[in-house]
């Protein structure tokens, strides 16, 4: 497996060159695009590639797993009232189908307008209680606690969220969030800003490949059900509007964001973490998507 | 097992009550709604329940299938210059998209426009041949020589296909067809009434869950990529604007067709096929989902 | 006046340059670019300039003027359950709203849904008779008996129709039309085929100046209260998604074709007819607006 | 002219019981729906008749004349850069085309997008200053140095605002205003919050139907062009989603707002000011609209 992933890291990296990295913020413009690692876990042991030890932030790879912990905090029913099940075919900001839909909430939790919906769901008795938890949580299905909040990502991302603005205060509007606006997306932004590596990734998917159950105790982390859902989102919409390509192309959930990083799941078997900083037009690690083609055929891990 | 469908036959049909037939032609409005019948092939058997020697026509549970027919006659790259990856969220008879999106194809082969456009792939010297090769190719998939199309069905389907036909001429105007759009509609009329019970769809389901291994020759009858492709597209956009939900609560490929049929995949175990006419509100047999459900949950087949 | 035409014609002709002909049939593809004229009548005689007696087709020009014909059949409350009275700011051909607006029905009978629904209800025994209805009310507009339908047009109009067969077949989809969408097509290809010129155009101006009165001899031809309605749509929507940006900037009423000619109104004053066959990316003639903004403005015909 | 509106008055203020007055903040929702007044300057005196002396805030009929401020601050060229010229159709708080639209920018200055994107042209040191301003234009506009903000109104405005504030952080995204969303939405709620009278309605009615001439002192207040383009703006969207019937109805220039004003122009003739605070389900006077019709139609009014 070691010389595998050397080997599809050292084959794959090129493709960074056709991407660019996310610019709409200043920590992730002067990223290095020529960048790769990839972390596996295998239910046992990590194994790595490349930058495995380069720390990103999650970006929209927080979704599936803020969703996890509001599903913990309110359950099913709740939650499935403020953000429907349905993949859009829509880029991960539009805000249109906010305003044509006539069921008023956003189709589903992996676009910007269902994850702020989501953040907006965290218990918590202050903006920093809720961002605490959320940090807590992460550091639980990474099995590590030296995860935290980038400040300097987070306010950014808080400088430059207009068009997040303009969604959260839409929710606001057709009473799909009930602070705030501005306190949303400050968690919002908090999550997207959290900062890990492949090797972090690897682990939470681990996790989730295990249907919530710590690979290091066996402990049931959050319930099998939640994994499940999970997992059903990130194979349905978690790769943006690129999500029916990548079933065809690799054929496992995956979530991915803009910072460049991908946790994907072999369920059952694997948890994987990508980190590629150079993205597609669609907001994927380009040379992400590559590797994990051919790790998914390599492996047979295509679980259709 | 045959416990188990009998069981689950017996109470899921129950909720047959509050769906409704397809009523868009007379031979769907007149079909009895209170019906469920449910057949698994395990690789060796069939096992069935209920109303299982009950002949439905296909409808949109041809789509995958006419799909694989149309890569086998031209390959991936040339299909998907003609149709899209990703699912929309959108009704199945929807044309907004063919507008708005600037590629100017339909956004998958699940929904009709890109149905109809894969219709217009099939290669063959006249409709007749187009629509005879399509039941030739149901018909060993299905292991049953007596498969036909139900002319009836799809005259009726010809006589109320407006929308269709909408759909049709604007792909023509986007050069997204290139014969007669009224000769293509033929075709995908005939395919969309294929008679079929739900044995057929068990070993039809069978072949993808053996990714294009015949159950009873284990020959290939078509490439294992194709078989991928095929479960990957019933899987984000297999059950109308559902799927997504589907995912979460059933989590297995699946497609369904307004004549009440679905058919479902547990890879590498089962063909499922079910059938149950009384639909819900988004187009999808409404016994039959609540019945797949349980199937899913007691059998351990969610896929995620 | 004369010498006032003759310098417009002269100065705008040049823009010609900046702008294409249609392109969509031969017919309109190899007319020269590079031609300008003007007629108006002013209630007495006609004053014209450049090319006034080149022959052009209606093509849009005629949709104000067969929604006259359809109100004398039916009565405005008929008419207005099968056409709305809102501008959209979407391009002739859109079809989106067919499907989005709940009321289904076009949203005007200005764009090419509203239109074909319109000629959806004239009356007569036959698509024939129909066509000759038309005609006739033309020939009785522009006081000509010379007119007549360019078959050659609209046969090209018709074997290159797709996105109008797409468009009448939603229709017909939403009980929108009631007869055969292809031969309602038929009486729409033809009206829009009618050939006129310049001075033909200035005459129907002059009737719809005058509130439908005829120039010539001071008959009704049509109820006041349609001439109106004309004017009010042609204002609101009459230069397809240029209607607002021609109100700012030339301020009448006025109806453009992709045959390059223009019909416009200064109420109580002068009907204008304008024949330019280059246009501008909207599909309305480039040198003809500029003509008729100096036109407006030296003679101060802007009506707000 | 004086028994004339009293009649109309007292005819049609019945279907007051049509309509219900706008309820999203206490201080509209508390208005008595039954009240119709009306007022005609014919450019020399007023004539009024019902609630004449009624105050109400101006709501949507600020936005052509702060249009016209922004024109005078900034002439033609740069505020067309910020707003298009065309209708829209659509509703008038809808945010769907600034993310569909190619050329990022609001339809037309009529809906709340683009009248917000104006108010945030308005030149000054300060919100205040920029208020101040607005309210002295008016002021002058109106004839009437005690018109004011009602800041009370101004307060709910923006204590319900979420979905301009939705709409302000769009524009902000898409770089059409420059400065702070939520100081460009206090001078937007500011100038629907003007309180005003019919009488006052009347007056500024007269001056854009003397093409920005004083009725009083014959001073040219803004240059000819401007009350040309607001005249224009008015025609093909003034009246929000139910303008091209007005225009059909009516025929004149219009802009209403939902505090129940409308201030009407018969270009030459007469500024008309109504107010009526029960709504249609577009958000204009219902008993205004029926009252204009009348009226249109008794003196002859309609420029088509």
């Amino acid at each position: 497996m070691n010389k595998l992933l050397e080997k599809l890291v050292k084959k794959h990296i090129e493709c960074s060159k056709d991407g660019h990295v996310a610019e709409y913020i200043p920590e992730l413009a002067r990223v290095n695009p020529y960048q790769l690692g990839i972390s596996v876990h295998d239910g046992t042991k990590l194994i790595s590639a490349g930058a495995c030890y380069t720390p990103f932030t999650l970006q929209s790879v927080s979704k599936p797993l803020v969703l996890i912990l509001a599903l913990m905090d309110h359950g099913e029913s709740y939650v499935f009232e403020k953000v429907g099940k349905e993949p859009t075919g829509d880029p991960f900001n539009s805000i249109v189908r906010l305003e044509t839909y006539k069921k008023q909430k956003p189709y589903n939790p992996m676009i910007n307008a269902g994850a702020i919906s989501i953040a907006g769901l965290i218990k918590g008795a202050s903006v920093d209680e809720k961002i605490n938890r959320i940090v807590h949580f992460i550091r639980v299905l990474a099995n590590n606690q030296e995860i935290s909040v980038n400040t300097d990502v987070s306010n950014s991302e808080k400088s430059t969220g207009d068009r997040n603005r303009s969604i959260a205060y839409f929710l606001k509007d057709i009473g799909n969030i009930e602070g705030d606006p501005l306190e949303t997306l400050d968690v919002y932004f908090a999550q997207c800003a959290i900062e890990i590596t492949c090797q972090d990734l690897a682990n939470i998917g681990m996790v989730l490949a295990l249907d919530g159950k710590s690979p290091q105790t066996g402990e049931q982390l959050f319930p099998k059900q939640y994994a499940k859902i999970a997992k059903a989102y990130m194979t349905t919409c978690g790769m943006y509007d690129g999500s029916g390509e990548f079933a065809i192309q690799v054929g496992i959930p995956a979530k991915s964001g803009v910072g460049g990083g991908i946790v994907a799941i072999a369920p059952g078997k694997f948890g994987i973490g990508v980190f590629g900083p150079a993205l597609n037009e669609k907001g994927n690690s380009i040379a992400g998507l590559a590797l994990l083609k051919e790790l998914s055929e390599t492996l047979d891990l295509n679980i259709f």
